[in-house]
């Protein structure tokens, strides 16, 4: 077995050869291949040339033995075409200029096409593809609509999330329907996604943790629900929620061949608590990086250990890398996933 | 029985006429007589003075039927002492100009005398005391060593913990060394607090949530429960941590006569999942306080039928007041409580 089968199998719960390992933002800012092209130009401007795209994609891919690569791309991009107006501001994030807290700002949204209105996006899939000739498979991805919805309320990242909650605890049904405008359009980008050639895809719910479970239950659920169910059966579904650890039986309520979590959450009595049915992904802190090699070493044998090399078990971290991750010890991480837990 | 008594007697599960109910960071922003105390004094002035200290501690006692008051201070207030040279910058939180991350710089951290050193907030504590004229408890709090550790070591604020995590998983002896010093701190300071006057003390851990179960247990637990079993048993303790629910059990292990957990907790699987042994405090979202009537009453009456009036629930916010929360809507929210609780 090769890098090019083992994430797709531990998808399935199908045996593997070894433990597969990929990091969240891996094509990011901690490679120094990554800034040299971003010095060059914009975050908007990467994102928009498929060249670009997929030379970030596979950065990662041949640096290091990891066993998928992502296609490169930003949650926020869908939203352009349905009249957001942000933009990426140095060091602070995203900005978004035209937040959405009313009724009629809501009404004003459109839907979109995506393969045809982010073609930049479905062509860089299909180079990507191409580029990659199957040394490893390639993931899609998309913001989950309460995340979209967060950012889109609140102007960008948030603390404590006072308007979106606020629009939810005063005005439900505009809530509701800024739900399912933006489930609507996740169904559509992931499926085009999936046209275009990726081979698994991933919904980051990166703010959903700052809710309690009754309120996941009333203003999130139904729609997760509904666009987990929607989405083409031909690749397998990541769900992943951020800071979720109380919200685990509803995420996997919601759905997903594949459900992740973060290092606050004991992978294994996690996988237990929802039958071993899903697959799990998961689940180091990614400051872990930072620590030493003993200590690293420690850390991924734990988590080997807790899941006991059970088919369905994906490594990962348990958010995105950070940008001063040292590289040395990505990949000292990478390489002891697959010594660790290859299989005797 | 009166505002004097339901407090107290909730923190030792005996039997109240209707549940206490306080809310954390009352003496704060939010309140138009604290921002035009803060119109004429700086933070900083504010809590070295007694007689201002006094004011704000008592303005949301007066405006509000709660049942406890908390001494106005600020949990960075000790470090001063300790050789940490600290500012409140406006907007932007504290900001620690000399951060701890070596070795050296845990070994220069210095003990300090509360008693004397910080004259102004014992003296505050007796003056409080004397002015409430037992019209409802005062309470006493302090960081907790885990969460003074990152503002210390990250120089502030922190998203990912870096500074601190490092410190954990490169250099475990200089980071238990350093828990020990600020363990020392907090004892004699509460201890010193509960000579002065005070109740009832709360330890607030806000950002232990960021640690995975096994750093919890590894670089925590045994500073913590060191510190809960040093205080004095004559007054209360309550011990809360923020965004913490998959660390409860651990939470517990540490100590407390109260556990206080946030929204992200449902308070009876907590409860339950501690065999009903400590007092239990929590747990309203501080946003919920945005929403309309309608959500405040449906959602305090959840909570509150949740614990089903079981003796030893002490109502409050999951975290502390927002600085925009509207205070018709925290009138209401504590009165609420009383009228829904009220014991038959």
């Amino acid at each position: 077995m090769s890098r090019a089968d083992r994430y797709l199998k531990a998808c399935k719960k199908e045996s593997v050869d070894c433990t597969p390992v990929w990091i969240m933002r891996q094509a990011g800012r901690y490679l120094e291949e990554y800034r040299a092209v971003r010095a060059k130009h914009s975050f908007i401007e990467v994102c928009k040339t498929p060249e670009l795209v997929v030379e970030l994609t596979l950065q990662p891919v041949r640096r290091f033995e990891i066993d998928a690569a992502i296609i490169f791309a930003d949650i926020l991009l869908p939203l352009e075409k349905m009249g957001i107006d942000f933009e990426f501001t140095k060091g602070d994030g995203p900005r978004i200029n035209n937040m959405v807290q009313t009724r009629a700002d809501v009404e004003k949204i459109r839907a979109i096409n995506p393969m045809e209105e982010m073609a930049y996006l479905m062509d860089a899939i299909r180079m990507a593809r191409r580029e990659l000739g199957g040394k490893v498979p390639l993931i899609g991805f998309s913001g989950a609509p309460f995340t979209l919805a967060s950012y889109i309320t609140e102007g960008g990242g948030s603390r404590n999330y006072v308007f979106t909650k606020s629009m939810m605890y005063r005005e439900p049904d505009t809530w509701h329907l800024l739900m399912e405008k933006l489930t609507d359009m996740v169904i559509v980008y992931l499926n085009d996604q999936i046209k275009a050639g990726v081979q698994a895809v991933q919904v980051f719910d990166s703010w959903v943790g700052c809710l309690s479970q009754a309120d996941y239950r009333e203003f999130v659920l139904p729609h997760q629900k509904r666009l987990m169910a929607s989405l083409d059966k031909s690749a397998p579904h990541v769900h992943f929620a951020f800071g979720a650890s109380h919200l685990l039986t509803l995420i996997h309520e919601a759905g997903g061949d594949v459900i992740g979590v973060d290092w606050r959450t004991d992978i294994d009595a996690a996988w237990k608590a929802l039958n071993y049915e899903p697959c799990i992904q998961g689940n180091l802190d990614p400051v872990a990086l930072y620590g030493s090699r003993e200590y690293i070493k420690r850390r991924v044998a734990e988590i080997l250990d807790k899941v006991g090399n059970k088919n369905g078990h994906i490594f990962n971290l348990g958010h995105g890398i950070l940008p001063t991750a040292p590289t040395d010890n990505v990949k000292y991480m990478i390489d002891i996933v697959h010594e660790l837990s290859a299989r005797k």
